[in-house]
Parts: C-alpha cells; structure tokens; sequence
C-alpha cells in the first residue's frame, strides 16, 4: 500500500482525489450567452414546466450521491461523517475511472432517521441516484427503505446490495467447483449486520431456503425478539435448531460459511463439522475469519476472501460501478432483487471455467463493468416488455 | 444568445455543462491501495482525530456548494428547485473556467428558513464554502446569517453581496468620472429587495450616509413596520421626507440612482430632478429600468446596466470567482462587509482611466479574478495582523 507520507501526499496534492470538470470552456460573450444568461433561461423555463427534464438538460441527471454518515466505516467503526469522506471519495474515483459515472463524495451528520431521510430527500433532485455508505445497521435498512419510497431515483447501499450481489456471483461458481446444485446448498452466514441480512436476503431471492443466520449471540431465529425485524425475516432454521445455539453446532453438515463479521471468527474444527467440500468465504476484513494459514488441515474446497492478498477476492468494486452505469444508462428508477440477481449472474458468468481458486473476476479483469453494466440495462429492457406484457 | 435549438443541445450533450473530473487513473492493485482500502483508512484515521483535516486531505478542502431553492431566479421568479439549476450550474461552470474553483450545482426543496438551514448545515461536512443564488427577500437574509452563525466555512449570497460589491465598484468610478466625492454622493436605491438592501448596506459600510430605499410603494423610512427589519435597517431619510414618499420625489437632488427593480421604472423627468451630471445604474434583467433610448433628452452623465449590449455591465460574475478563489486560498471563515469593500476597491482600481462608458472591468478583461483574488488574500493577511496586535 506504499508508504504513509505518500499516501498522505497524494490525498493532499490536489485536495482529495476528485475535481469538478467544465464541459465548455466559455472565453466570450457569446458562449457566456449560451451557456448562462440569457441562454439558460430556456433551459429554466423548459424545466419548469416539467421538472423531469432537469435529468436531461443538467448534470443532476448523470449525478450519483455517495453518502455517508461515518457510522459504520471499513474496520474502522463509527468514525463521524468527516472521517467518512475519504473512503466515499475513493469509491468515486473508482466510480469515474472504471465506468465514466460521475459520483460525489458526501457526508451528512449523524441524524436520527427521518431526518437523515430528510436531509437527502431535500436535495434530491440535484442527483440521478443515491448510493449509500458505512452506514451503521440497523438504522441503514430503515434509511434505505425509506428512502426509495420517496424519491423516484435508484436507491442503493453498497454494504448491503453491494457485498450481496459480488457473494451470491461467487457462490454460484463455488457450486460448480465443487460439483453441487446452488438451489440445494446449505449455508451458514456469520455476521448478522447490513451486508450479512442483505446477503441472507439476496441468497434467498435467488432461490436458496436453508441459510442460517449466525451473530456473536449465536443464531438468529425467526421468534427471537432480541434480534430486529430485519434479521429475523432471513433467518431461516431448517433443523429446528435451538435459538441462539453457537456456530459450531450450526455449521455442521453446512456446504458453505460465508463470514461477515470479525477476524478468527472461525476455527478449523468448524470447518471440520461441515459437509463435504466445505466452501469458506472468510469476508472480514482487512483480517479474515480464519488466518489462510490454518486451512491446511481442513478439506476447504473453495476459499475467498476480501483481500487483494489472495485469490478470490469478493470486492464490492465488482459491483457497483456496472450497476450504476447500467441504472442510469437504463433509466431504471428501482434497484430491485431481481435485477441485483441479473447483475450477479453477470459477474459469475464472465468465469468461464471456475476453478477453486477463480469463482469471482479480480477487481482489474477485463470486461466486468461492461458486463453487469449490460445485465443491468437487459434486465430493463426485458422488464419493460413483461410488465407491457402484463398490461396487455 | 444562439438559437434555441443549439442551446438546448449544448446543455443536454453531456447532461448539463459540468462533471466529475478524476484525479488519479486508477489502473492497478498498488494504486488502489493508495487512494482507497486499504491505505485510505490512514486519512481516515487523521481526520477522525481532527475533523479539521478533512478540509486538506479530502475535496471538501476546495468544493464550494452553489445552493439554489429556485424561489427568485433571474426574471423569472419562483420557479422551483429544478428549474433553478440550469443557472447555478453555469455559474459554476463559471467558477471552474475563470478562477479554477470547483462548484457544485445543487437543488434544495423549498423549506421554512430554519428546516433549509438545518438541510444545509447537515451537509456542511462536504464543503469548503456555501454559494447562496436566487433565494427570494427576505427568507435569504435569515438563512444566510443563520447558517453563517452556525457554520465554520465561508457563507455567501451572490444575489446580495455580489451585486453590492459590482455596484460598489462602479459607483467609485463614477463618482470619479462625474467629478463628485464618493463619500458625499446622495443616492437612491430603488428596490428593496435582496440585492438592493444588500447594496444599502455595504454602501453604508464603505461610508456613505445618504442613501434612500425606495421600493414600489415608495420611501422606506425606519419607523414604518411595513417593511421588514433588513429593510428598515439600511433606510436613510436625512431631508426627512414623508414615509412611502414616490420615487419622482424622492430622486429630488439624488447624484445617483440605482436601480435593481423591474423595467421602466425611471423616466426621464425622474432624471431631470437629480442633481447635475446624474449617474443612473439600471440593473434590471432582461430590460433596465430605463429604455437607454430615452436618455438623449437627459444630462446623463454615466450610465450601467446589467446587460451586455451596453457599456459598464454591472455582472455579478465579475466578483464571485475571483472572490471565493480568494476566499479558499487564504482559509478565510467569514465574508465581512470590510472583505466586501476591498473587493470592490480592486475592481475598481482594475480601470485605470474611468471614462463615462468605462467605470467597470468587463467580463472577460484580463486579471480580474486575480485582482479580486488578491485583494481578499490582501485582507485576510491583513485582517490576521490587526487581529494579532490588537491583542498583543
């Protein structure tokens, strides 16, 4: 990662990582009459009467906000929305660079609910789509929700929808290295926060039934009223097993653990308990669930984690730039559960051949975001027919 | 202004005239570690410590937010947050071509003051400074001094203070020209909304003491509750004239008449009644206050107006770039009245020669934003000095 003052250095040499860009360069009146008054006044007026068109003469319609709060940042915790910004900024960047989406990086005090839901609501027309951030769970699912009620512009949180849509990809690989039907797997999620619920969730939309949902108290169950309405609608208990039992009872027999919680969260004993060729996603980070280094003495068949530093990293830089580039190219207004399963289908498919140590594209392969940026848009598209269809 | 289907075309072939420009391509493993994850969690780390930093190490250090509600915009009136942004977004555009200040368009819903001024104070995080355009009289003056009392980042209302500093300017070289001392000069404003109690103001403060507020019911005098306190406030009456009295009494024996009011609301027997080589100001946009065509029959000494079909156009945009470059540049928290009046001293002493149809740089003179710029850094070192011996 370079040495320290070079980091520093290259965040401070130009303030951040982004700028704002001029599309003209207006040197005479006569631009200046285009380009602002008295020229603009038409584009005002046409707006005003139909205030959708702001998407098509503004930058407001290519405009991404990537909001945090600060509450809940990478390893860090709840470092306050200033000490958010660099993380959202970096995610811009790659916004631009990968894909050509025009994102900016903001932070918003910590504010209950509504008001946080207000505050966006307020400026929403000056962007094309909201992507949030590190914000903490449970008041994430709440803001989101609420969020994409009221705004008619894609609503999206990468630490849920994000990390969902990169580990179902990778899970749908995984099964075929290790020759298993995906519908039938079995699964264990460690880690009952916002990427752990979001992931339940989208591993149920594409068909699985039996994930156990597993946090430091033990699992989750559906009648467990010490966990929220969010966690107990995903967790599933195909066994009956008893509420809060610990991971090592649960994961046996399972095919796949799939860890979003803390480092060492997983021995190899657990692994030991599982179904034959066990797949082990270990996504804490920056220190996985189990040090790669104990998985010598375990038949773990397919391992990934959330690092560069080995193969198979789930990364959610595989996700969002396409998205977004496919949302806005599209138009699509809601980021549903089956279009978040098109665009994992997507990533999975650009493995031709998985193998163990190769079920998810690496962050600079060729060809991803075009890839789930085109699923995204061919979702639209056939959507639109079927509800047509539907009308007809 | 080119014809309309151009214009149209220029504002929608990228979305509007600005983008998000990337600092760095990022295109490989070692970089990614720099500008994000995991080497972005040092900055993070820095600025959780002091959130002041965020202002060095992240593009809040350099983003000026340019916030419309679309309640008064240019000749148009209240059209709405929407239809607001074509004309913030060339204003920022703008910023970025002539002083190299990056300037984000945004859309605020319409609020009552206090909702508006908790909207943009959540945001503030993000900002090195707030830009205020086309918010209507009087919830402007509210919502600027509330956020500029609760913010820690320059606040600024284009519509007031950039007209004032414009006009300031102007009036010095006018007052030359017409062989008149400034300090001296009786003067009425008419209109007293935003930019006309604005330039009241800083006229007052750059030391004149005659200065008579008009609107379209007539004399604002200090005493009559029919006026807000903004308006009273600046209200001048030193021959002590009867409230609400007309313009075409009021203007008896003025040296110069300001206007920033609607078309034609000064007529040549209006100038006939001022004193002798009468300078007029008629700002009004699209159509000036007067039709320049009925000045032959008047001693019009030195004539302005907003527009650039004429001589000395009073344009905001001769301030606001090289203002808030300056502003940036020298970290100056608060836009003061006495920062105001330098500012306009520089523009001023930018035209060497005053003649009666040159008191003002035009847009597109060369070393205008760099003379603004200069001056604010000249007062802000200044400013620091006086500070420092005071207290010594």
């Amino acid at each position: 990662m370079g040495n320290e003052q070079e980091i520093f250095e290259m965040h401070e040499r130009h303030r951040g990582v982004l700028g704002i860009e001029a599309e003209y360069d207006v040197r005479g009146k006569e631009e200046l009459g285009k380009l602002y008054t008295p020229g603009v006044a038409l584009i005002s007026r046409a707006i005003a009467k139909d205030p959708e068109l702001r998407h098509r003469y503004t930058m407001s319609g290519k405009l991404v906000a990537l909001i945090t709060d600060g509450s809940a940042v990478l390893g860090l915790g709840d470092i306050g929305p200033s000490a958010g910004l660099p993380v959202v900024e970096g995610k811009a960047l790659l916004y631009k660079d990968m894909a050509g989406v025009d994102a900016l990086p903001m932070a918003i005090a910590q504010l209950p609910v509504d008001e946080f839901v207000d505050t966006v609501a307020n400026i929403a027309d000056s962007f094309a789509g909201i992507h949030l951030e590190d914000i903490a769970a449970p008041r994430c699912f709440e803001i989101e929700d609420k969020l994409a009620r009221r705004l008619d512009i894609p609503v999206y949180h990468d630490d849920q929808e994000g990390t969902a849509i990169v580990v179902l990809a990778a899970l749908m690989n995984a099964a075929k290295v290790v020759g298993k039907e995906f519908s039938q797997l079995k699964l264990v999620i460690n880690g009952a926060g916002a990427s752990g619920i979001a992931t339940a969730k989208l591993l149920h939309a594409a068909g699985l039934s039996r994930i156990l949902l597993v946090d430091k108290e033990g699992l989750v169950t559906a009648q467990d009223e010490g966990y929220n309405p969010y966690q107990r609608a995903e967790a599933d208990n195909p066994d009956g097993l008893p509420a809060r039992s610990p991971l090592s009872e649960v994961i046996e027999g399972c095919d796949a653990f799939i860890g979003l919680s803390v480092a060492d969260a997983l021995t190899p004993e657990d692994i030991g308990r599982m179904n034959q060729r066990p797949i082990v996603f270990a996504l804490s980070n920056p220190k996985p669930e189990i040090d790669p280094q104990l998985l010598g003495g375990t038949d773990t068949a397919v391992f990934a984690t959330g690092s560069s530093q080995y193969p198979n990293q789930v990364n959610n830089v595989l996700a969002y730039p396409g998205l977004f580039k496919g949302l806005l190219r599209a138009g699509v207004k809601r980021v549903s559960l089956d279009l978040e399963v098109a665009a994992a289908r997507s990533l999975a498919q650009l493995v031709a051949q998985p193998r163990a140590d190769k079920v998810i594209p690496g962050v600079f392969d060729p060809g991803v975001v075009d890839a789930v940026c085109a699923a995204v848009e061919n979702f639209a598209r056939e959507h639109t027919i079927r509800t047509k269809e539907q009308a007809e």
